[in-house]
């Protein structure tokens, strides 16, 4: 499967540059350099769209789906707030397994039924591939909001925009990772978007939940830098970014294990005594306790304006792939 | 129970030729010939407007409800696309078991409540007579998104103007109607709608799903000619329409009977070889392997723009009941 | 915990004289006086709005999130209406339990992601005290739509503003409530909100089920008169205000009990024959029984008026606390 296969999509040529109207948004493969470039503008421009008005009317008339298979309050919430403050509608399906589908049919009929409604499909899904399955019968665009153990390319757009935001840019840095490294989709994602930047990679986790050895190979295969470690003292002090992820107790088959590391994964106002001034903490969120209330206080902490720019980046995405931006 | 006894609401004569001012939309038998003249030039009008513009702001400003006590995301997502699709707004309730009515509330006062807030409502319920039981307490519009084994009679109209822009015309047909006749209530509806229009029907279906005889009584009644079939290949070569259904494993006693029927009521290019050039195949939706997928690509297939006739056609329902066509 | 500790907030006195700019709605405890007859007289006009333009667009471009952890169809769909009357958009989460919020993320952290996307968040809940927790972290007003045992400020405005619509004025009335006045929020929140205005109380109940001593304590401390009663008919011919609330078996451990108070709380046409011909019957709503069908064709049946009633202060609360009334 291959984004962008059904012949009904406009050609990305077809009336603009940045080669994403009418196109579907699956895989961060899709972020060349330029393209990035140009979401990240749009998304300031959101910003201070927001910030002056509120809200535009740019996708007045225009209708969104949201083809939710599994619930993500945060990411859905976050969709419908870009559609709306853009002027847009939305049509939330939040309880497949309730719907239709659930009675059977296949997710290339439900897609096919939804876009007769709706000029958007925004589809989660517990599957990898799922939403390329989806683009593959779809003649409107079709956003990935996260496709199971595959993708979650707005993810990592907001997160590469919010270290553009917060560092001013996001070349030549040293990115440390923290946590579950072996499941977290998030870190996965910003790990490939961030490759030929001349980034260096701090891999921060037990062993039992190291980066995936064909991430840690396409760092290898772009030529960029990584190190491992179990110990995030080796690193704290020289990472421009600490990306923190949970560690999860349902992981670790030896609860003594997952004891006897916890707590080293716990971001607290002393563990930032020892990180540079001019970094930033990050975190996908939701949290559960690996970065202490008394961390949101410091400047460095990043996450809720990492939230905030998911908006944004979802709103620079809608009005992009619906030819208003 | 009657449509319509509400005596706030409009008289028909009030302020329209068509009568559907301020009305239900409870039963297929509202829908005299120019009644069903006027809704499909309606909804020809609704299909031009989203061709051209996506959207219009006719019903800015008006709010419709989805009352749904039974989950139907397709009909539930088409009546809240067509009422943005006009400028307005929707407040869903899909979990009405979660709902006040849970706590024991009657229906009478869930509908007198939810219409303290909203314009218009749609009400989708488990029970045969729901719908009417609503419109009978409530002063504004109801519209019957299907009544348990009642009637569906938009699903109905959609079906029927389908036939109309696929084949020019309603009157003087011969349709088939495949599957399991017994159960189905869109072949029960369709059926009434099309008595008196010179329509040759032709009922195929195991034997334990027959078409019911209160319908057939109805055709008969009317003037009307039906056949009965347990094969289809007696009518594949004369048919216009043929509107399949989906044949359920559970309505079958004896396992083995539901397996030698099965296969029959498949619908595959192989059938479709000896089938008219002219006719259409219809299918309510969602199928599960009644359809091959070969069969999509086929120009006869009409069952998606089947679905997306659904839309225009709750549009022009919402439209003239709320008084702007 | 008190109301507005957010030092993001506006200040009362920044930009209007009822200080509500920019406020979080936590308690009745914050509507004094001038507050009350601000709020009664938006109520009206939004009242004016709807008669007779149905919709306006104040609240075009602003975003309410109804984020609701226990389930409340009238009330999110109110809240719902009255944004989308004014022209605003509503982000609904209404199960909670499958969101975030489940994964044992903090209401703080639910709050502050939240506010990313929306310019006012409703929250209904099951804890009292969690929506004034909620304000403490939020920087974009709160409203409370019932927590717990605690407050339902929202209900007691659209109470006293039904009292004040029906007679005039809610002072110097002698207000019956009957039913379950121990466990029932609304009794409690309208008590407060009618102290110190010279109302004389009638606590009609079974004895288990009697007004907490608590409020009892606060009634007479504002020098207020109540009296408690367990049969209606020593107080029926006196009350201005009948306020209907139900009793429920599962109060009560013995059943016995239940069956000999449950037939003297039930209002009939024939209970109304020995009431005055200018008071009103008044019940929250849902009911199961507590006021038969036969009362609603009385005039004196005020409770769907004060349904209604609930739009026009909810739409005044979202105009107000958004600076747009």
């Amino acid at each position: 499967m291959q984004p962008n296969m059904s012949p009904a999509k406009p050609r990305p040529a077809d009336n603009n540059s940045h080669g994403l109207y009418g196109q579907d948004i699956l895989s961060v493969k899709q972020f060349t350099p330029p393209v990035l470039d140009y979401i990240f503008s749009v998304s300031e421009e959101m910003r201070t769209l927001v910030e002056r008005f509120g809200s535009a009317d740019l996708l007045q008339g225009k209708i969104m789906t949201n083809l939710f298979y599994e619930p993500s309050t945060r990411t859905s919430s976050s969709f419908m707030a870009a559609m709306q403050r853009l002027g847009g509608q939305v049509i939330p399906i939040n309880s497949v397994q309730y719907s239709s589908v659930s009675k059977g049919e296949s997710l290339a009929d439900t897609v096919r039924t939804l876009e007769c409604y709706a000029d958007v499909i925004v589809i989660r899904h517990y599957e990898a591939g799922a939403a390329a399955e989806a683009a593959h019968w779809a003649s409107k665009p079709i956003i990935n909001a996260g496709d199971g153990v595959g993708e979650h390319p707005t993810q990592a757009l907001l997160d590469a925009y919010t270290i553009q935001r917060e560092l001013g840019r996001i070349d030549d840095l040293t990115v440390g990772m923290l946590g579950d490294l072996r499941f977290g989709r998030t870190v996965h994602s910003l790990t490939r978007l961030l490759l030929n930047r001349n980034v260096t990679f701090r891999f921060i986790s037990p062993r039992l939940l190291r980066m995936p050895e064909e991430i840690r190979d396409e760092v290898t295969e772009a030529d960029g830098t990584f190190t491992e470690h179990e110990d995030l003292e080796e690193v704290i002090g020289e990472v421009d970014v600490l990306y923190v992820t949970r560690v999860q107790k349902e992981r670790f088959t030896d609860l003594g294990d997952y004891e006897k590391v916890k707590g080293a994964y716990i971001i607290s106002p002393e563990t930032l005594t020892r990180a540079r001034q001019e970094m930033v903490v990050m975190h996908p969120l939701p949290r559960v306790g690996e970065i202490t209330y008394e961390v949101d206080n410091d400047p460095r902490a990043a996450y809720f304006r990492q939230m905030q720019n998911g908006l944004y980046i979802r709103m620079a995405l809608l009005a992009t792939v619906l030819g208003r931006a």
